[in-house]
């Protein structure tokens, strides 16, 4: 199951950790000169895949059932720059009844620096149905050698996520619609888009002030080819006034159909670009 | 001028060409599970790349000067695939009075076959006013010993660029905006993603059975963070009607802000994904 077709990686610590390293790319760095958390949740997915013909186990094959991300937990203590190398752990272990969780711990492959922890919970779902499935016992019997036996990398963000509307939303974005590019091999839209959409609706003073700083999502509903697409964002813990001068703002968001249905929920931290020490003259 | 501020690349052929590898990556490849045109441009792009802080000559850098592209031609002979090693070499020769053209050739690297071919010219701008400069001695002195004397690798596509408006255009995308993470250190659009926004007024079905074979685009001006585009692109050399079908497809495309005012022309060649000698028993 954790599989390295191309000898990209490699498998430490007893064959159960997998370990991938990537080079920031120039194209890989956005306004800021800083990687984007797009670029940071691509190397994540990159060595942690586990979706469509991509590490699917014989039984999974089978029964055609497929790995989808429900819910994902991100911290960025620290974005990489152009030309830095980041070293990518991850590992997978039980997560309830029919459940894996896949945690991430990515490092500054030069100094050691932790950059990003990560934690993500994984349930089946059949791939012709699209409809979500108990974990088989067969599956079960073939995965769980891989299990390791280990707490989540981060605690989990257990405080229940806000349901927004049009009244309780600062900012709101319609008719977002998948680009050709955002469609993975299933003419699905790739989980790593959605953040993109999520952000569509974040204010620009706010993102051009800070950096986000963690991130959790909860995965409700596929998008797919022609799906038309509302971004919703709150700002809370700060006016909304004052964002470009905040300290640290948090951020409740959703994505959704047009027609209501939910897509992704998620909440966001957002922390000062400029250190709270600097000694702004202006002010 | 040539650079390599992380010992990713390295020169070759007395100092004139400069050469990169690129893996692959999952996050790269589309939903046919080759790299996409972006991911093509990108490592062009990274090869090569001349713009602001990113190997600027100390002229350039006196008079505030830096480079821009205002034609790009691409051939695409074979896309690479997920895990496959791209060989990448480029290098620069005179272009009339003022410009330069920057060549680029990307071989498979374990095979040595040639998949990409693609020419551009640049001109010099002035970051603070964005309008187009001529090419000061003094820089032309700094950057002529790196010229090669060489011919395009591309002969010159002369064929003139329609105009299109809506009258012309069989397919019309409005209200196109950046997307925060679309710009570029500078907070203008970075070049390769005016491709994704050309693709946006592309007809679907010609892009699910079609590769892009070959484009030319002419930059003619910048967008930045407040733009709003309209994409507009016209089918020639076959019937609407028979996008799935056709053998090899023609585009021609225009970008432009709402006003009217034109951001890039450019023309497109598709070939079909499914080789013309395959039996096709359902038709």
């Amino acid at each position: 199951m954790i599989m390295d077709p191309f000898g990209l990686g490699r498998i430490v610590q007893d064959g159960l950790v997998y370990r991938q390293n990537f080079d920031i790319r120039s194209y890989e760095i956005g306004a800021d000169r800083s990687a984007s958390i797009e670029t940071v949740m691509n190397h994540l997915q990159s060595a942690g895949l586990l979706g469509d013909g991509f590490g699917s186990t014989p039984e999974m094959v089978k029964k055609n059932l497929i790995w989808v991300v429900t819910r994902m937990q991100v911290v960025v203590d620290k974005y990489p720059t152009w030309g830095d190398v980041v070293e990518v752990d991850t590992w997978v272990s039980k997560s309830g009844k029919n459940g894996m969780r896949r945690d991430w711990l990515v490092r500054d492959c030069n100094t050691g620096e932790i950059l990003t922890r990560a934690s993500s919970v994984w349930v089946m779902m059949n791939k012709v149905t699209r409809r979500l499935s108990k974990l088989p016992e067969e599956v079960r019997g073939e995965i769980e050698p891989y299990f390791v036996n280990s707490d989540p990398i981060l605690a989990e963000d257990s405080r229940k996520l806000t349901k927004l509307d049009e009244k309780t939303a600062d900012y709101v974005r319609s008719g977002l619609t998948p680009r050709w590019s955002d469609l993975d091999v299933n003419q699905h839209v790739n989980n790593v888009k959605y953040i993109g959409w999520i952000l569509e609706s974040a204010p620009v003073e706010m993102m051009e002030k800070h950096k986000l700083k963690s991130m959790t999502l909860e995965y409700r509903r596929e998008c797919g080819r022609d799906s038309v697409l509302q971004s919703l964002t709150a700002v809370s813990g700060c006016d909304v006034g004052n964002l470009g001068t905040a300290g640290e703002v948090e951020c409740q968001h959703l994505l959704r159909l047009q027609d209501g249905a939910e897509v992704v929920k998620g909440r966001t931290v957002w922390s000062s670009k400029t250190p709270s020490t600097t000694w702004d003259t202006t002010s």
